[in-house]
């Protein structure tokens, strides 16, 4: 059988996709698009089985059919090609031809029923009670995202916080992202749905909806074990992580009654010159504090090199010392740089800090947390 | 004792310095940078014992000394710096503080004796019936060394090969890097000096130029072990690799009688995409030329994926079948892409093919030359 396609429409489609296809994977059938051909319309899709991708394009086409075709081959050579139109030859023997008017590739296909089934989700069988449905702009979820995906675990050990929590509450929908060394907590109050609920998206669901979000409105289905998020012609679906999120609001101070106020830029570039000096496994970098002066320092021993460096400040608490991870204060700033000025709330060396924007917003609450690390006097 | 210095000048000087500052190096010693200040003038210099680099720049500084300072933190720490001055103190326990009016910084400095001796070159040793002297515009030295370099051997086996050679020739300077697969060869009829001399320079100087080269002269000097190019207040010695240059003309062909002109753009834009479907051992892409036709090829038998598409050429000669490293055309083609149309001359399947530019220059000669690879039929 025969289809047509735009070279560009295709590249754009295969763009989107792509980002499901595993790079490394002991499943070689995982490094194929499956395509779907009917009455007209092309389907792509891509799974690493944790996450799913696909999405669609009107095509002229007389039959339908199923092949897979290798994903990073085929998208390499899509994306090689000038706008012009391919004629997909697929012949019986395996084979596909891809035809333009300058020349012919040949690549081999294999046969759809070898590629894990792509759920399909919400469907008939989805339970109506356990099944829920929000709308949300796109610039929204990516900011949401943005902000907190940072600070999710990277250890496997805690499989729960190798996710963002998405916690419906009576506030709005609330985003937190830990792993136990530093905390984002987003609020937005845009989306009110009378419910309480938490559900824990996979790091790579939340890297790859970075890649394609944009300023409209996405569509969240969600259930006990999937998440659905649908934009125009596309749909990603993801496998939920099946644990229990920790209870990430005992850790948050409620009495820091000390606030240290400075400018974020200012900050961030002592913390950049600082990084140089806390070379070593803690990362440690000092802050120490005293009315209206905040001295930052950090030392190498094994290099036998240090910094320190004054900036002014907002302070009227008592004087402290406190240490952090000064990479871990890097992150923060780097997320918070939208912002010209920041809060500390500090209460002492050893309790967990909050950083927040001095301003309050109209649509949303922005917390993070730093826990301090030990100084050794 | 201490010296000032404005932090942006210090970067300056320090960003052409470091790269001869090895990143992996079983002598430590050698990631340091050597700072001499002898009478208001900073000198740094840097080695990896194969080249060496020096700059200098003026100072306010009351004594002389010299110390090793870690190259790479120090680089990092100035870079980081806003346009300020900066106070050296260089203390007698070891230690050099920096001071700026924001923060103060310290580091350690190890004895200058630790550090290999500089070559001073020219010197009042040089031999001065064995040391050249030429003058070269610093676009032209940058032409040549971007349109060979490429060729330049990566084989410890062949270390003649691993450099670039310098053969002063009746006709001008001429450039010649080859790895046996490829070979460029690139004269410079600007220079005329009256003798005929071989000088092979090592890739490392070769890559450190290409950096630092801008239109302005540059001063070289040549003697039997180094190589010497001054350009300002810039310097970097090389060592000379001391060993034959294989006889390269002799793998020149001289009677390739069947021209082949194509548009460079186009060839290139072809060969791109035959190298997704040459991805093999042998990288191999087929040219079938015919009358005015050129048909290229590519076939990856383990993928089951095969290209070929036909370009529009100028040809009479006899029909040929020719294979060659798709990677190696790429590169070819790359080195010139500022050509709109080039001419292979052929001869055989299994003869070296000779690629120039279809149009003559006045100043200098370009040819490159790449080995065909076998056809199996």
């Amino acid at each position: 059988m025969e289809f047509k396609v735009n070279s560009k429409e295709l590249e754009k489609l295969l763009s989107k996709i792509i980002p499901a296809v595993p790079s490394r994977t002991p499943m070689p059938i995982l490094e194929n698009f499956l395509f779907e051909i009917k009455d007209g319309l092309l389907t792509v899709y891509a799974t690493d089985l944790e996450i799913s991708l696909k999405s669609s394009l009107k095509i002229v086409a007389e039959e339908n059919t199923k092949i897979l075709l290798p994903a990073k081959l085929l998208y390499d050579v899509i994306k090689s090609l000038k706008d012009t139109t391919i004629r997909f030859d697929i012949q019986s023997n395996g084979k596909v031809n891809l035809n333009t008017d300058h020349g012919k590739y040949n690549l081999s296909y294999l046969d759809h029923e070898e590629f894990p089934e792509i759920p399909n989700f919400p469907n008939q069988d989805s339970d109506a009670d356990d099944l829920n449905e929000i709308s949300l702009n796109g610039s929204e979820l990516r900011f949401a995202f943005e902000k907190s995906s940072f600070a999710m675990s990277k250890e496997e050990m805690r499989p729960a916080m190798m996710g963002t929590l998405f916690e419906f509450t009576e506030d709005g929908l609330r985003f937190v992202a830990t792993d136990g060394h530093r905390l984002v907590n987003y609020l937005n109050k845009n989306v009110k749905l009378d419910m309480e609920a938490q559900y824990i998206l996979p790091e790579r669901a939340v890297s790859v909806l970075l890649k394609i979000l944009d300023e409209k409105d996405v569509k969240i289905y969600l259930s006990k074990t999937h998440m659905s998020f649908k934009l125009n012609e596309y749909e990603l679906i993801s496998r939920l992580i099946k644990q229990k999120y920790p209870d990430y609001s005992s850790v948050i101070p409620l009495e820091n009654e000390f606030e240290l106020v400075v400018e974020t830029k200012e900050l961030h570039d002592v913390i950049k010159r600082m990084m140089l000096f806390s070379t070593s496994n803690t990362r440690r970098v000092k802050f120490s504090v005293k009315q209206d002066n905040l001295e930052i320092s950090a030392e190498d021993l094994d290099l036998g090199a240090s910094g320190t460096e004054n900036i002014q400040c907002k302070y009227s608490g008592d004087a402290i010392d406190i240490g952090f991870n000064s990479s871990y204060v890097n992150d923060v700033l780097s997320h918070l740089s939208f912002e010209k000025k920041i809060i500390f709330k500090l209460h002492s060396a050893t309790k967990a800090v909050i950083i927040l924007p001095t301003e309050g917003k109209e649509n949303y609450e922005l917390m993070m947390l730093l826990m301090p690390v030990r100084l050794n006097n």
